[in-house]
Parts: C-alpha cells; sequence; structure tokens
C-alpha cells in the first residue's frame, strides 16, 4: 500500500500552515522537494523552511529531485503538457522506488492549495503502481490576496469567475460576472482592458517578507502597477502576483 | 486603538485551522461569539471546540452575544440585508464596548474564509468607531470539496465561475466556463439543468465526521443526490452542502 499525500503549504507564509499539513507532514515516511532552477529557488525554501521547521518524525526521510524541463520547443502546447507530466510521474516513481520498497507514505508539498492551477494531483493519477490519493488543503494566492486587502471577493450573493492572464488578455471582459479574480498572468492582461469602470486589487509576493499590494480605479493605477511590477521583477529575478477586477456602476 | 480580527477558521474540522488563526485567536483581548439558534448549534460548538482546543493566553475573554434576526417580512432583499448588517455591526459595538474600554483586539472566528460569501467584513466596515480590520484566511468549503474528491478544480489552464444555487437556477448554465462551483443553495439547483454532458462532485457537512460526498454523471446522481440530500437534512435538522459541476464533452 503506498499512500500519496498532497500537502498544500500555502502560498509564502509558513503561518499558513494548517494543523493537518503539519500532522500530514509528521505522518510522511518520504518527502519529495523538487530542486527548481536559481530564479525561484526562494519558493524551494519556502518547502525546506517548513520542513525543518514543523517535522519532529525522525522517521521522515527527504528526497530532492530534479524537475523535468517542460519541452519549449513543442509547437502543440497540450501535448507538451502531457508529455511533461508523463515525465514527471517517472521521476516521481523513480524517486519513490529508489527510498521506499513499494509501501509507506509519500508527501509532496504543494504551493497554495493542490486543487487550485496545479497539475501535482493530474501527474499524480500518472503514477504506476497508482498510490492512495489524499489531499490536503492549503491557503491560496486567492486568499491571500483577499485578506491583504481585506476585501470581500463576491459581492453579496453574486458569482465571481478566477481566469488567468492570457484568457483575459485574449477574451476581454467576460460575460455575467462584474468581478474577476486572474492568476497565472505572466504579465500585464489587465493593461488590455478598458479601465473605465474597473478596479484593481493587485498583489504581489503574498505572505512573503516583500508582499507588495495596491488597490484603486484602474485607469489611475494600470500604468504604476505595471512599472512597479517591472522594477520588482527585476530586483527579485522573478515575481508572482495576482489581482482581482470589479465592475463598478 | 482597537483592532477587529476576521479569524478563518475552516469549514467544520478544527484540523483545518492554521497557525496564524491559533495566533491570532491567542493574542485576542476579547473573543465574540454568537449564539446560534438550536438547529445549528453544531456550527457555534465548532467555535467553542476551537476556543477550548486553542486558547492558551488566561488574559482572552469570550463573550457570547445574540445574533439579530433578519427581518424576513421586508420585501426589498437589499434592504432587508442592509438593515440587518446595520443590527448586527451595532450588537458588535454594544458587546465590545461593554468589556474593553475603547482599545484592544477584538477577535470574531468565521466559518471557512472570511472573504468568501461572508458578510463579517461588510459588518466590520460599520462599526463605529471604525476598528483596524484585519483579516487570517481560512479554508474555505470549495477547498474541503475539492480536497473531499480529489478534484483539480480547474482544467488546465481554464476558468471557473463560483456562484449561488439561487443564481444557477435562474440563468441556467453561465456562459464561457465548463466549470461551476455551486455553494449557498438551499435546494438542489442542479436538478434545474439539462443533465447531459454534466458531471457532479457533491459534498455535505464537508469535514465533519458525518461527511458525505457523491460524484458522477449528474443524469445518473441528480435524483439520489436530492434524496440522500433530503434525508440527510431531516436527520441532523440541518445541512449545508456545495458541489461542482464540469461540462465533459
Ligand atoms: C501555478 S499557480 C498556483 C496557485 C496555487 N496552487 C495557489 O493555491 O495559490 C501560480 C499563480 O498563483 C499566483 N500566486 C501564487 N503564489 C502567489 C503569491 N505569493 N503572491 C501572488 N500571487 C501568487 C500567481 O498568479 C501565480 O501565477
Ligand atoms: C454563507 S456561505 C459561507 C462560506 C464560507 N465563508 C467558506 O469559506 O466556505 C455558506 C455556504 O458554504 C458552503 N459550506 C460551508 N461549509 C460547508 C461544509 N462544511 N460542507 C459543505 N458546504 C459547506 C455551503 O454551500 C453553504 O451554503
Amino acid at each position: 500500500m503506498l499512500t500519496l499525500s498532497l500537502i498544500g503549504i500555502g502560498c509564502g507564509d509558513p503561518e499558513q500552515l494548517t494543523r493537518a499539513a503539519t500532522r500530514a507532514i509528521n505522518t510522511a515516511d518520504l518527502i519529495l522537494i523538487p530542486r527548481k532552477g536559481t530564479a525561484k529557488s526562494d519558493l524551494a525554501d519556502l518547502r525546506r523552511t517548513i520542513c525543518a521547521d514543523v517535522l519532529t518524525s525522525d522517521t521522515t526521510r527527504i528526497a530532492e529531485f530534479d524537475l523535468p524541463v517542460r519541452d519549449a520547443a513543442e509547437a502543440d502546447y497540450r501535448k507538451g503538457v502531457d508529455d511533461w507530466h508523463d515525465a514527471v510521474a517517472a521521476t516521481w516513481s523513480q524517486t519513490i522506488a529508489s527510498h521506499l520498497a513499494g509501501e509507506g507514505k509519500v508527501a509532496l508539498l504543494i504551493w497554495g492549495d493542490p486543487s487550485l492551477y496545479d497539475s501535482s494531483l493530474r501527474i499524480a493519477r500518472r503514477l504506476d503502481p497508482l498510490p492512495t490519493i489524499e489531499v490536503v488543503p492549503g491557503i491560496t494566492s486567492i486568499q491571500a490576496l483577499c485578506a491583504a486587502h481585506a476585501l470581500p471577493l463576491n459581492d453579496i450573493g453574486e458569482p465571481f469567475l478566477v481566469t488567468t492572464g492570457r484568457r483575459l488578455r485574449e477574451g476581454g471582459w467576460p460575460q455575467g460576472v462584474d468581478t474577476v479574480v486572474v492568476v497565472l498572468d505572466g504579465g500585464t492582461a489587465f493593461q488590455s482592458l478598458d479601465p473605465s469602470g474597473l478596479h484593481i486589487w493587485w498583489g504581489a509576493y503574498l505572505g512573503m517578507p516583500d508582499q507588495i499590494i495596491m488597490s484603486g480605479a484602474l485607469a489611475e493605477l494600470s500604468a504604476r502597477i505595471a512599472a512597479l511590477r517591472q522594477e520588482a521583477r527585476e530586483r527579485h529575478g522573478w515575481i508572482m502576483d495576482s489581482y482581482i477586477l470589479k465592475r463598478r456602476p
């Protein structure tokens, strides 16, 4: 019997860790930690910090592994992702096999929540043999963003849409909603919208010591956020940001 | 200086509590706990259980108060909600004033996350004097639902919509999305949809000892979930459920 726990660890602040996550980390026989390139090494470091911080079990082993790189030359996006998921699954399987004799509890520490824009659940389903999969929810970047702004995400009884930067850029303001959450924006998709009537609540490095937030009328802030984002990204070598847009009559 | 912390405590399982929540509970001078009617007393009990469980500070006082009741006879829904928020704010102010001399740290334990379909942030803005407002995110029912089903919420790079039962019933399947999350459904709005091509992931009492989940083709499960829901609701005296619908070609 092999169990794989995908443990949400929050999106940057070790204080976001839940009791269930702490428990799951401590009951694991093996924790897999991906080595990342240097640019985002702060992120791999959160995983190490958390392990160092909460791990009290001395039977838990930690195994670092190199994450395969996605083939950027593959023209077919779906196929590129598919092949990459296969490659990651193979790496997990090998790392698990070299540490456990076919049974035990393996844990992966997942940024934010494992259910939100994360591929680990899909990769886990490709493992051979297929383990029992267990998910421990974690605080997402959307929640960290709302908390930092003390912002109610939805209007009373109203829906909201969660989407990606690419979608917003390609499709414009989505139909039927006045609140849109944007994650995975490699750029500043908000600049592609007509800003009139729109408000933005933006945040980068949420939950981290360098957290930056800004909110107000999009017309006033659009260029300022773009400049701030550019400057912060150069300084850190990487940026992770997300934002909420609301249409106000 | 008065600070009000809205502390997300998760949606039923005390293990969902974060370290930040535990810390915020312990640094409060006063914790306000609403007394609820008997039907949902299990919910008020989670708050008491959590306090009993994590509170180590002996300077923190707990004050229970009766939550004003919304005037169901008010024909104008917005106005009804507005008046109710005013009444709740007045009750909070009174309870705070009778325990603290104008300064200190007040905490409210919020079901799930304070930013998601919860009125506390809006009520807090009506307090007089206006305190500094602080939000501690908590695991939401949507996350507990995904975790229970080990389900990735979004498809790769695709958006999802979060909406209410009433909206789904009135508006049908929303445009432009293949994934819809439904909360606050007093009934079974999924029964109002043409089920062909739809899959459902349903859950009630998520994170609680009586958690029930069910998933599959909506055409096959629609009536079964409705019957199960009805039966569970009668047995408990109340039900809290939510679900995710996905359209699969
Ligand atoms: C691959 S998704 C992973 C989301 C993650 N599973 C979660 O629950 O937040 C990465 C995106 O999440 C957002 N994000 C994650 N962490 C963030 C942070 N600390 N600050 C701002 N945005 C963040 C960014 O939009 C980023 O592009
Ligand atoms: C007023 S909203 C509050 C949402 C809460 N702030 C959160 O973060 O989950 C209440 C709705 O959340 C969902 N919900 C909350 N707790 C739940 C649970 N334990 N199981 C299933 N659904 C739940 C139900 O759809 C319910 O109607």
